[in-house]
């Protein structure tokens, strides 16, 4: 859709690699669209993962001992983050869709995509109680999980050993950004592309291309344990 | 028990938190059993997070694209992986019981602490196909996470919006350290100690040195879904 505007957190060593052509795949489609596409790949950027100290600008508010979300809290309002952090949290404010690029590390995403979230989401920003949830700052805004795993699908069902996959979802989709009041699209899944051949591997790249055509008339889930668990 | 061996990931800024002290407790009564602790102090080490390149010393085995996990598994075997995540592995190896200390940063652990998992426990050394879950090369050593938490007990319930606090543990017990084999003690949370009393504050200390004073005799849980979900 003409004028909306997305943001892709992309987590990936190498450009070649399958995320980096689904994170392609993802710019060529929605550019094409007209939407307005802005790209943070975190590796290139050597983003910052590590919550410290240095996240404050000047003086912290309690210098006797440190508690980073109540310092990035009070930063945020006198305008203190540190200025990679502003950065993104602009890029955010902007974006209609956020887009996670990664691939599955141990069940969860990179820490480096970890060190985004545990940076950028700061309170004043990113929620603020009573506003989370249904009622949260971002409730006008999209995300989708889109990720590769080392495992194929049959792995992740319910009774097998690696459980059912949504079951690792929840801590992302529903604590994470169902919590800032995004609503939430279906995740994307690429399973297993190492084990799958060329073939294989270019559909799943032009299937995500192809659900991104139609990615705005999508409906959200309904982020509740049911759809986790149940 | 004199003689044991353990091992402290501890990711806190600040000494004078409530994650110091409690790991400090670990540290008193531990040694006092005539225990051996050692403390990976995340921060104070300015741990790398992040999974790169770096992490394989001189040259990779595929030049042409760059796979963090397959690269990483050759250096192991090759012994040519970062010293810093070598120093790591060594302590792994020789701990009975590795105690993870952390504040609960958005429904996992701080990234500084994902990035050990991601970075430490590689293919070779923490797994090896299909050398995992019950026959896991950590099978004879135990694992318990020690967290504190923003929200109450009662914000961790199945039916309220932060859903049972079990739900979050799955990846992170099943999919990281079941998975490697490793036995999990129930977890030690200490709930929102920012919101609690200095005598409840010190309360929270005081029964997690309680608990570790019989640490040795408990019993693991059962590691399924229906410990997580039911």
């Amino acid at each position: 859709m003409a004028g909306k505007r997305v943001l892709i957190i992309y987590a990936h060593q190498d450009p070649k690699s399958m995320n980096g052509s689904l994170k392609d795949a993802a710019v060529t489609e929605l550019s094409s669209q007209g939407c307005q596409v802005t790209v943070s790949d975190l590796y290139a950027m050597n983003f910052e993962p590590r919550a410290t100290r240095k996240d404050i600008v000047g003086a912290l508010s309690n210098s006797k001992s440190f508690n980073y979300a109540a310092e990035t809290y009070e930063a945020y309002k006198k305008g203190a983050l540190s200025s990679d952090v502003v950065e993104e949290q602009k890029k955010v404010q902007e974006a209609d869709l956020v887009i996670f690029q990664f691939p599955l590390y141990w069940y969860s995403m990179p820490a480096i995509m970890k060190g985004w979230i545990d940076r950028v989401l700061c309170q004043g920003f990113a929620f603020e109680p009573p506003k989370y949830f249904e009622q949260g700052l971002f409730k006008n805004k999209l995300v989708i999980l889109s990720f590769t795993t080392g495992g194929t699908a049959e792995m992740y069902f319910k009774n097998e050993l690696g459980g059912d996959i949504r079951y690792i979802l929840w801590p992302i989709q529903h604590g994470v950004f169902h919590f800032c009041g995004f609503k939430i699209l279906a995740p994307q899944i690429s399973f297993a592309p190492e084990r799958a051949s060329e073939d294989k591997r270019k559909e799943m790249v032009t299937s995500w291309a192809r659900r991104l055509a139609t990615i705005w008339d999508e409906k959200p889930i309904h982020c509740t344990p049911s759809w986790y668990f149940e």
